[in-house]
């Protein structure tokens, strides 16, 4: 059993099999982060991957499935820390997955430098601006704004937390992607795949997925285009596989 | 009627109702100098256009009927200067197009800085080594590596060309994109659109057709996929109305 606090729910992450903790009034995660969780390599048999702003740790949870890595997520607010930490104990995950309450700006001190085969991370997508979180309750604004990290706080500490020849993985939105290249750059993990998400087939793309390389060499693949909409509404064939696992 | 030489034939640009010089022994244009022509952005009343690296001068004929503007064509080899002065003359374009023989990296010097509203690009793609170009005959390997301009090169002119606002469009694969993003900021123009070809929807991209705006402000949008193929092998309805017009 498992606690449920205001108006949480306990939702599917069907694909997987497992459970999640939402609540409509504080955080429920996106289709974005379930692309991440999927578009990332992984160490199959073992290795550490850390996902930063973890939110409700639903990458963790996702990506327990596809390896035996140990995970560790990280999340600023103790509101959905505690989601995350029922939620992980509900499908008796806490012996792969630990999620820290904390800042991501502290963690390669806490944590250690160059120690993770993998980082993940699905940051806040919004600058802060005085005009744009006023009509936000506090939960959502921290998650889409950067208050409490910017993006290149976030590029930062993933290039600190990852190994030599580790994997660091975003989502973000196409306004960011040349910032983004330029941060990774900056911060020595070279991108090498790239995948444009398009909401369908003649639109222009509003999500894009991308892995580095820390210390890798120049060679950027676009991986094939990822339309999530069908002509008639319904899901792809690809993200309704991804959302709801094989038939 | 037009003089052919050796094994040139006069070969159909079926959507536009024009004719083209060439030959398979010393050069064809691709499919991406017909998709660069179509991506760009042109003005339609007036303006002046330049496109360097023309070749046989498919990316000027093509961009002639969709606009009023005069074009220049810069080609550095004699032999495809000349296809394209005479493809010119039977397509009595000889007003609206002017092709000069000259190394583009003159061509600020020669036609006079901040001047275009719009310089395209279709360069060599590949870097020169040693053993790259050794089986390759003299006019193709000119057209495909870095001979006599780099890619740097190209992107510096381009930049020196055209005024602040206005437009530049490069077509280039996949494995260039970041250093262009790099090159293009560092000659201040900034990447606005980017389309990526995939020749199939389950590909990696193989082209990528990227235009800055000299001066811009960062605001990147990624534009739909360009598919080239149905899973069946033919033309997308996309790709087949730009090769050879609507129905």
């Amino acid at each position: 059993m498992v606690q449920l606090v205001g108006d949480e729910r306990l939702d599917y992450l069907l694909a997987e099999n497992l459970r999640i903790i939402q609540s409509p009034s504080v955080f429920s995660f996106s289709l974005d982060a379930v692309l991440l969780a999927r578009f990332v390599y992984l160490p199959i048999q073992k290795g550490n991957i850390i996902d930063l702003c973890s939110g409700n740790g639903v990458i963790p949870l996702l990506l327990s499935p596809r390896t035996k890595a140990k995970i560790i997520g990280v999340e600023i607010q103790e509101r959905l820390y505690d989601m995350a930490k029922r939620s992980i104990g509900y499908n008796k995950l806490e012996e792969q997955i630990n999620i820290i309450h904390g800042d991501l700006k502290d963690m390669p001190k806490e944590l250690g430098y160059n120690t993770f085969d993998v980082v993940t991370c699905n940051p806040p997508y919004f600058p802060v601006s005085e005009t744009n979180i006023i009509n936000e309750r506090e939960h959502f604004a921290i998650a889409r704004h950067e208050i409490y990290c910017t993006l290149e706080d976030c590029i930062r500490v993933s290039s600190q937390l990852v190994r030599p020849g580790g994997k660091v993985a975003f989502v973000h939105r196409p306004g960011r992607l040349l910032e983004m290249i330029e941060l990774m750059r900056k911060y020595r993990v070279e991108p090498k795949r790239l995948r444009f998400v398009y909401p369908k087939l003649g639109k222009e793309a509003n999500t894009i997925l991308i892995e580095g390389t820390k210390d890798g060499k120049p060679d950027l693949k676009i991986l094939p285009p990822l339309i999530v909409y069908e002509e008639n509404g319904n899901y792809t064939e690809e993200v309704n596989e991804i959302l709801y696992g094989k038939e």
